[in-house]
């Protein structure tokens, strides 16, 4: 059985998906829609699919499944539409910063019967999959603590900043989502702190650029978040996990492997500096997931659910730092 | 001149501190003085110096300080006995578990004019002191995050818990004063997270071994804090400092340089175990800095006033862990 | 204009080679031949692009460039062929066993007017390639020592090394070039040590498996080169370059970047283990660049002289073993 | 039982080792000689030793051994005098640089009945001996290729050069030890390549800076070394074990652990800079062993014989560089 797929925005990340669904034996792309032709010609082109409207990919019964790649601000209302047309669905995050709205679409996705996979690529990357394998293969004992560091390289345009959720619920959800895959417990509290020090623009719209996490599970198990939108030295993604019987950490990869040395010391290159770049592998990942939970008809590994607790736990951190308390989740 | 001193105490850090005065041409250890005959005994045979009592200590009028090496209960006491005696005062951390009893004394010895040095010997460290200088030097522009490891190989003993005022008091205290280093700029609120997942006996005493702390100054700089009594790995001491132009981070000692490579990857050795092998150098520098301050009648990089500042941000972490709410300091 | 090229063989490195192709908006693959029409038909019909004979090939006024990916023994009679046609060629190391066919045929493309390019693909590697930049740059001062290792993960088939040509000419050949790359100055003696420690029955066909190999310049410049048929570590390939103002190396690439560590040390995966993974950046590279000299009408940077100079200097190095003494280029 | 240990000789060197006694619970140091009578007072005051002539201490009967720390011209006699008078032997190295004279006083040694053994003190490194161990432990099967890596900070004064028996006498002398170490099979042939890039003057003498060697043993093991007089970036100090089950390497020292990021990159400390601040350790376990070979009357791991076996395969160096061609030793 070979899945076919179609993409609901033909934007930047749905080339990426295309990419890795083209590379993807088991998978077609038949079909790509957009708002903005242009863009969704191009894709089709060059990937031999057909440029359709969302009510043709809607009754095409041939489409197993659908690729939601559109603004935030449509993602529960294309859930819905999908779910109900029993399409599969990938939609990337978040389902919607309306906690509630979130999860009821999640709910008419469950009832329609079709999969709902969150794109919460991370848990994808080669080097995370690893360290939560390692967890899981028992080489560290019984998790302890969870350190995350994730630090963009710059603050993003005010435009996108003022609908993206702010910067718990479009940045740190990812850490959020992360801390979650490797305490294999759900956290109970968190405490937050945040400030603006790098775009002071962000503070005229109630954003921050540098905050950092204490979360808490009901055992004790602890995880920290530290998030900047700066990183001068390039894109900056590492976990720790720390365990009752060792230590995995995964650290960054640097633009290459060469070092220059003189009586100054030695220099190295920066971090890839681009999320995409960095990530390449975990959106190929992500994608192999979500085609042979159609075809193996089981869970996806990152479900809408998974967003919908990530959404919470945000919701709280923003919680936490107005009101200046440990918020419990 | 040459600075004579005289130890009150001959235990284990005493003795590190007697090598740093044998080995500094501008020091002499002329007396040393321990309710332990022997351990005093022995001490002064190896190193030319005298026993004596506190009392000829104090009665003596060519020894120009004195280095409180003795349990903590015993500090406040000893430190006003030779503030009076006009003695030039270093002390092992912390002054008091007493907050106003420590601000007490070390009015005491404002008043007597007398130097008051804390052995806050992490700032003393090569490295760490390389990075602060780093900062100073504008290599990383204004500095807005500080991110703090220090995991200790084991748990303490009940006995010593019990007495050493809690894992923020006694372990915490040290990360606190790196932080203000690092920060160069006063926090205002904490916020904790402490749990028990070490060693359960600690819970039974109201201690923890598991903290995380979020530190905040009024511009809104932040550090973070991770502690855990656990460290499978060895002696685990980083810091790293994130500015708006660059970052600058200190990392591990490894036992030895030496790496295993075959088919199931590449091993290397453990970290440094000891916090005194790990710390061989900072006690030296200290050490040279009390010297230093003495001869060139000038403060000393670490008072007492230091100490008493640290103490009170870690009474506010417990008061943070205790309320669950963020304290100001 | 974009550059149409064709396909001389349909193999492992062909496919690699159709995928840069494919990729490279500057160019079209347009034909593919192959003696096994069934991988032919397979790389045509994944690329679009036709199957074909070899004698259509060179008649088709439309195609600029062949690849040649063909087994060793035809690389010379190809070159003759396609040059003789008038098309660009690149071909894969080496031209021929024989230094006199390959240097007849050097020169035959010379005389047609054709671009001869040889497949060093080392030297388009982004980590190589920017180490050279950076002694360009003159970040290094004038060029002393080159140190190179390269270290297979295992030893080759019999079969295949029975027509290799031996260890100098199939595989050191490729550290002889890169020698010459960062030397910047041509070596004009040799010494060589070589024995059999990895695959016995090597030495049974005049082979070896473990070889060091010295060179110098005439101003005194010095090279070593070690290679090994065995790494069990991984693919092991390392340049350090030392000069009168500084030192530049690069270093391999781990699988992943996880990181165990526990009481008996850290544990980290060992290196990319095959060449086609650890090169594929070197492959895009080589095509770029072999599409870029026709576009600009401009000589390739590795040539078919380059081809046969590294040649010589791998006789020379079969000499030294042999003979048992340095050996003049 | 305490060994009673006299200098002879009161320089840098000699000093290292008082430093090494005096922490030696097995040994006391008693008495130091040198014609320069202030620096044998300055030493023995500092120590507790008492001043004396090379007679007295031949003839003290308490005295059980002596460490020659005197220039190389006079170790010979010096080591045929304390030979005779029944002292244990500690020599830095070399014997003398003539070989015949080298084995005459090893001999004489041997028939005195008294230790001799020779300053190889990498050996004694504790990343070394933990290399090592890790061989013997079969950590990487059979040894089959030994890389040393060994690169001074600057060129010699040419006082010094004149009568140091040159670079391959002097410092490659260490590697050809070391390579005996690791390879653990005595080198049968070697070829060596030599130039001067560093400082020219060297080539007035006759004299070299930059040099590559290959030793190889009967059953085909490799040894490469690479030696510099210069490293603009501080003491290269390295060395890898490949063997048939996997590799085992020696890494260098930095100065401090920190590094410093941004947009350029990231910036380490240079390598420590100094053979006596690098190698520290291992002048300490180089005394513990003479010590100890005392006390538990064995052979030292490093005899004099060893400092004959280094010099002859040294002169074939030399040999192999003079005639261009493989050298047997």
């Amino acid at each position: 059985m070979t899945v076919k797929l179609a993409l609901i925005g033909a934007g930047r990340i749905a080339n990426v998906h295309a990419d890795a669904i083209t590379a993807n034996p088991d998978a077609t792309l038949v079909a790509v829609t957009d708002p903005c032709a242009e863009a969704a010609e191009k894709l089709a082109t060059r990937t031999g699919a057909r440029v359709a409207t969302p009510e043709d990919i809607a009754a095409d019964e041939e489409i197993d499944g659908v690729l939601i790649c559109t603004p935030t601000s449509t993602h529960a209302d294309l859930i819905e539409t999908f779910a109900k047309a029993g399409k599969h669905i990938f939609c990337e995050k978040p389902v919607d910063l309306d906690l509630a709205r979130a999860q009821q679409v999640v709910t008419i996705a469950q009832t329609a019967g079709v999969k709902l996979m969150l794109g919460f690529n991370r848990r994808y990357d080669p080097n995370f999959a690893a360290a939560r394998q390692a967890i899981t293969d028992g080489k560290i004992g019984a998790v302890e603590m969870v350190v995350i560091t994730s630090r963009d390289p710059g603050a993003p345009d005010l435009s996108y900043a003022r609908t993206s959720g702010g910067i718990f619920r479009d940045m740190t959800i990812h850490d959020l989502d992360m801390a979650r895959f490797m305490l294999g417990e759900e956290p109970v509290s968190v405490s937050a702190h945040a400030s603006v020090l790098v775009k002071q623009e962000l503070a005229d719209i109630g954003d921050f650029d540098s905050v950092n996490v204490i979360l808490e599970t009901a055992s004790g198990k602890q995880a920290v978040i530290t998030n900047s939108r700066r990183a001068t030295y390039g894109y900056d993604q590492r976990v720790e996990v720390h365990g009752s019987a060792g230590v995995v950490d995964v650290s960054n990869f640097h633009e290459n492997t060469v070092r220059i040395g003189n009586a100054d010391g030695f220099a190295t290159a920066p971090l890839m500096n681009f999320f995409m770049t960095r990530y390449v592998p975990s959106y190929a990942g992500e994608m192999k997931e979500f085609v042979a939970c159609i075809k193996e008809d089981r869970a996806p590994a990152t479900t809408g659910e998974d967003g919908v607790v990530a959404l919470r736990i945000a919701n709280a951190c923003v919680a936490s730092v107005r009101d200046g308390k440990r918020v419990k989740i």
